[in-house]
């Protein structure tokens, strides 16, 4: 059976790492900070002391790291996977990073003699506890083949995406559309208070309809009680709109209805907004 | 135990007028073309020659027919029912009708001294037969608690939203969400497209995650294959856009994505599409 | 030669009025309030009692009325013009009203025997008084020709536009023009101040290149300095880029920019704007 | 009397320098193509064989080069500026290049013990020749004031930003609000044509009133008649549009109009019309 390495034990990646072990794989692991090894160790992974150690001694490597510097890093810096890769290794980064972190990454890795898939992942804290993540995984598809075994067991479904990039992307198209759902949620919302119906009967018959769906359902009662306490932050939600409408620009492809939430968004970072949640949007709709 | 009537035997009315009967109650139906009554009365219904008849013998009434002029006609006409209203008698109005033609048919019942309730429907053909339609009733509220047993078998939830027009002014809220979705959607199906991704990957993806909602999970495949087969006529979802405007016009609400949206569709029609469904949108959004 | 009728002697009237007195019209004139006849006669004018009395001895009448209910008052009240007008009359109504009801007025003046042509203009008082008004007629093209040499002296440039409503047509899509020039100008200079830029340079730039206009130059100082003197009020430029939009529905003709300023305009009035000049825009650009 | 050097022979240069000579000042001109000296030579200017033998022997150089590319290879080129700047030379670059250019250019002038101006120009071959072009200088203060008296010749009016790096944005919010001028001017001219106004008309009205400018002066008629001659191509006009909104970005500024106008231009690049002029708008929004 293939030993997994795991990287980066936040939030997200203890979770997912947890699932592995649970599952049965022999998991060995590696946090910058050591001690947040001991919970994985308790449950039967191995620890190691660089992610060096981490590839020398597996076949295939996940890593979840907070952004594209710590990415990076745990590639190029001393110790770093780049070290100790053996030939034919899988290296598998489910950080989300942008596309440049992530072809820099790519490139080192089959430059080594490595394989490679971006693997993003679309969920959050709960979903990687409970293993039904969303994985967006691009590349090496002979890896992910490889590595799906223990891709299952972090989340419900996996999709193999293409070439090295789409996993990227495909995580902006679904976040524009986000976007652009919480842009209209918010204006109907605000619609409805200011005509004199009740919104939480909007957010009820939403529910009940062709429309409804968990973020509507998930947000609607903190957004009308004014509650905004961040989950995704509104300004990485209008990064995000940002570069997907780069991407069409790329393409050519008009995208009235994103630039114009990401014009909204941007209206409610003006007002400060943008360390709350991107559901704070309803505040700058509402504004007058 | 009340008798209801039911005047409009089209698609929905037959569907609604059936589960009436269906669920034991005693229902006297009505039809422009009698024929249409065979169904009904095969199944139990008591069949009368006009409405002026069916209001006369029963204590709450429901009205489903297909347009503003036919609302008004049903009311207004030689033996409608208007004439034959009985003090105190229910006239429950489900049409699809704006504002104005559901004030003057309320004013009027009010007038010859019966009550009146607007309860117009989210859902179409299928809930309809299934009982699962969404109803937005408002005005009467007395009348709403009396006619709740009947709404109860038409639909799977019934809303009492308060003053006469909140019915309607609610359809239009959820209508103007729909639309902003579908733009939302079209625009992100024609980047995926152009971006190099698989459109039906990105589907699946949404089909996954904290989006995932039966417009999309419905007409996605359909609108990838081209197929714009009609559900909710183009033309129509741009009209209640339009309406929904004026709406936040009249209260100052701004709404930029609804009006961006608005805007899409106009297009669309302007392409030719206004009969075709309103996930027709897709075309427009991608014409080059 | 001509005697010509002049009803409503508000500021735009009398200005209007004066001109073709000092031209060597023969002119009679009538106001509400009589007393702002003096002025008029002093010049040289004849002053009536009514409506009915000044279209009675003249072969062509120019009303200047201050809204549509004023106009109405005019042609349909008692010793209003439709009771004296004779046989082949011209009636020339210059009032700023709504398609409904300079259609209304036609068709009276018309039923009557009378001719008609609406000739709302574009300009405010100081054109008004040089003679330089811009004057959009639409209607009957031999009363057109027939009023011209007053038409020249009221206005610089006087357009035969055709069919009736044409005249308030062309002044919805020109005040849509103005409006979206407005909308870019007022995000112009926001983001010359935010970005670090002197708005007052970009002022200069813009008055020395190929973009340069009366309005940006009439306007820009002011509203650098917060100076938001009503000239056009804010909610009536809304008003009628709405009406505009109405016009592209109407003909299917997408209008994205149109409606992107007409939110950025309801967003001005949500904020209290509406009673402000429309240039007031810009504080709502700027409000976070 | 400062001897001025001269870089850069195009259209646009060619024209500039030939002011400067006509206007009495002693020139050196260099091209990278000598042949396109001799006319400027027939008009007095000396020539030299490099960029460097241009700053050898004058006080102040402009440079007025195609690209970011050629502005770049003329100075760190063998035979560049770089090599011969004597200390306290000025280095005016008037050439159309993004803000890292320019900055990085500056940067190398200055740290050889150089002055450096950016001055872009606003206006094209016309103006070149005319000397009525729109200077955007930015950068060192004292060299402006050195420079003006030829800057007076090459423009009508010339323009001093403060720090390096206005000249460029001034430009871009200027283009920015060219573009959404544009785009409600197309809009107006599609109006008129589908409500039965004639565009021609509008174009008149239009000319005769607060909105008049240049630019709808020197494009509608074109524009009406299917020209669209390149002056300035469409894609540099979206360009500009989305570089604009990353300024807006940047510092937070929401921008709804400027971003719906870039949605546009984009719509028309999808059509094909990117390589025509920016004008060709018209057409994208026609389209149905």
């Amino acid at each position: 059976m293939t030993k997994f390495g795991f990287l980066g034990l936040g939030i997200m990646g203890s979770a997912m790492a947890a699932n592995l072990v649970r599952a049965g794989f022999e998991v060995v692991v590696w946090n910058r900070n050591p001690e947040k090894c001991a919970p994985l160790v308790a449950l039967g992974a191995r620890q190691a002391d660089s992610p060096r150690q981490v590839v020398e001694q597996c076949g295939v490597t996940f890593a979840m790291l907070a952004d594209p510097a710590a990415a990076e890093a745990v590639c190029f810096a001393g110790g770093g996977v780049l070290e100790g890769l053996p030939p034919g290794h899988g290296y598998v980064d489910m950080s989300t990073v942008d596309a440049e972190t992530s072809q820099k990454i790519g490139a080192a890795v089959l430059a080594r003699g490595g394989r490679f898939l971006e693997a993003p992942v679309s969920g959050s804290k709960k979903p990687a506890e409970e293993g039904t993540l969303l994985i967006l995984a691009a590349g090496d598809a002979g890896l992910f083949e490889e590595a799906r075994p223990a891709l299952d067991k972090m989340g419900k479904q996996s999709f193999y995406l293409g070439e090295l990039g789409n996993g990227a992307q495909m995580k902006l198209v679904v976040n524009m559309v986000m976007g652009g759902m919480m842009a209209i949620f918010a204006e109907a919302l605000a619609l409805a208070e200011k005509g004199g119906l009740d919104p939480r009967q909007l957010l009820e018959v939403l529910a009940g309809g062709a429309l409804a769906n968990p973020m509507f359902k998930g947000k609607g009662s903190a957004m009308l009680a004014g509650d905004f306490t961040v989950n995704f932050p509104l300004k990485h939600m209008q990064k995000d709109l940002r570069l997907a409408l780069r991407l069409g620009d790329e393409v050519a492809q008009p995208l009235f209805a994103a630039a114009t939430a990401n014009e909204a968004f941007k209206k409610a970072r003006s007002l400060g907004l943008g360390e709350e949640d991107f559901s704070a949007l309803f505040r700058a709709v509402k504004a007058d």
